[in-house]
């Protein structure tokens, strides 16, 4: 009878390792993986010394580099670029008038060559002054006929597989998950809920003001305003954090030195917690940059080799997309 | 057969009705009571055209006068009055500076004196200089003693039985409720939990800014900042929910006039909504203040004619606290 009771709970386990493979099937057997599964065992486990009850369990994402590819450029910034033939189309006055020139002459050197402050007043100048409606609706149309230069794809279908399993798994293990994110708010909660099963209330990013009004109608209204309310990158990851969650979070993903903080924040709580930072070293299959680990330094997405060291350091978990990920995309 | 089945259909609805109302016992039978089943149940029935997907449920309560005691004056004011001496005691130098000085001396009718910039400023220095954890646990230490001056009982015992009944029953058919409060939402998610089954997540409000850095031995700390980020009042109320939640709420919960814009942002979208303000009209089980209706102006959560006219022409639900409770409090 022992050896059978032996046997039966042998086939439980191995089931249940199955089913946990299963469910993270684009990850490859290793140290990161393993990371993953132990955390999730230790902090939902009751009888564990680092169980953290479910209404606690809180995880942020950072998105561009984290959940979705951030080169060659940001989408959120393709997609203000995009827009500018429609601004000018509304205010004839910028036609002539820089950066806007530049924008709509398609010359693509000239464009990669503008500066911050000239991207921020593209960002902030067609990013404002249309409804919150008007502007949801705006950017599901976009993203419906938008493509990436690489994969001719929609946008939303660059994200990857592996996190994208990673939240699952954590959601199936009762947390619930945030974006955090260094772009705006506004644009990812447009398809938060349809690509990574998030709803609009759990994502966390930067905000420009609202304004609250009447249309002509007298119908309520709230306009997007030139006002920056919440810059959620760097320290603002975890001020931003407390602000729309109020709770620290046991588990935090990201990949560039905006997320250090977020890292930092979730790293340093009572308990077990896991954060983990996505290395692009995959040149052939996505992107390859750092410049940490020699890899090339790019300027979008940067990941140094001072945050790689403190990861080290500090036991946090680094991602190879290289040597971790079995897939990367959904479509391969 | 087909009667028996009648009579089978009819047990049924019955007992729905009976069990609805005892969701509901605290709320007298009548037009009040009926508006609320009849919206959830609008809301909630997918053969209905107002259904609303469960995802898409929010529903949003002010906190004073709305779901707990605001007279006759706001609670967490009280706790900020309550932490001067400790707050002299760390910077002596206040002791005789204004409006610190009067705060000390227990005056009771010169503290009532105090003008809005002397309240903003103990606001202000009560509330700021320390970490978010020790802030909790200041607030936490403070409830388990402070008692109300009336009933003598802690402040989170002055919450409206009827309210608690709403918001379980709204939860309960698939609502996410969500506080929305002109004070403090690091007050308010204290206690949110235990006292109205919210968590901190879902309390927006009022919030000062917070600064990340580290304490002396290294580890990553938030430190509560003089500066002002949302001011959740009024059109705040609108601007605070989409930055927050990211949806209008389908159904808002208030009582005074910082609560018209967002009672107006939730009745204006699309199918059925509800928006319901409750009227202090009962000076013997609790208090009595408008000035709508003839009641007496008492400059604390004013509910003025003009918002009570609003609420009448666009049929939002007046709830009389008189005539709709049967009790207000669970210790009654």
């Amino acid at each position: 009878m022992k050896y059978r009771l032996l046997l039966a709970f042998g086939a439980l386990v191995l089931t249940t390792l199955q089913s946990r493979a299963d469910e993270l099937a684009a990850w490859k057997d290793g140290p990161t993986k393993t990371a993953i599964v132990e955390f999730v065992k230790a902090t939902t486990d009751e009888a564990s010394s680092a169980f953290v009850p479910q209404d606690e369990r809180i995880a942020t994402f950072d998105q561009d580099g984290t959940l979705w590819v951030e080169h060659p450029i940001y989408s959120q910034l393709v997609y203000c670029l995009d827009r500018v033939p429609a601004l000018v189309a509304q205010k004839p006055e910028l036609k002539n008038v820089e950066p806007f020139k530049t924008v709509l002459s398609g010359d693509r050197e000239a464009i990669a060559k503008l500066t911050t402050p000239d991207l921020e007043k593209i960002i902030v100048s067609t990013l404002t002054g249309m409804t919150t409606d008007q502007f949801a609706a705006e950017v599901a149309k976009w993203l419906s006929t938008a493509r990436d230069p690489r994969w001719k794809r929609p946008y939303t279908e660059l994200v990857y597989q592996p996190m994208l399993e990673m939240l699952k798994y954590l959601r199936a293990h009762g947390y619930k998950t945030y974006i955090v994110t260094g772009f705006g708010q506004d644009f990812v909660r447009v398809y938060a809920q349809k690509v990574y099963g998030i709803p609009p209330e759990q994502v966390v990013g930067s905000a420009l003001a609202t304004t609250y009004g009447y249309a002509k109608d007298g119908t309520p209204q709230l306009v997007k305003s030139p006002k920056l309310m919440l810059n959620d990158n760097d320290a603002g990851k975890p001020e931003g954090i407390h602000l729309m969650i109020g709770r620290r979070p046991h588990a935090a993903f990201g990949n560039s030195t905006g997320d250090q903080q977020m890292l930092e924040y979730a790293a340093s709580g009572d308990g077990k917690r896991l954060s983990m930072l996505v290395l692009h070293d995959d040149a052939k299959r996505e992107y390859a940059y750092g410049p940490a680990q020699g890899l090339p330094d790019t300027k979008i997405g940067t990941l140094t080799q001072a945050l790689y060291d403190e990861a080290k350091a500090k036991n946090w978990v680094v991602i190879s997309m290289k040597n971790d990920w079995k897939r990367i995309f959904a479509f391969e």
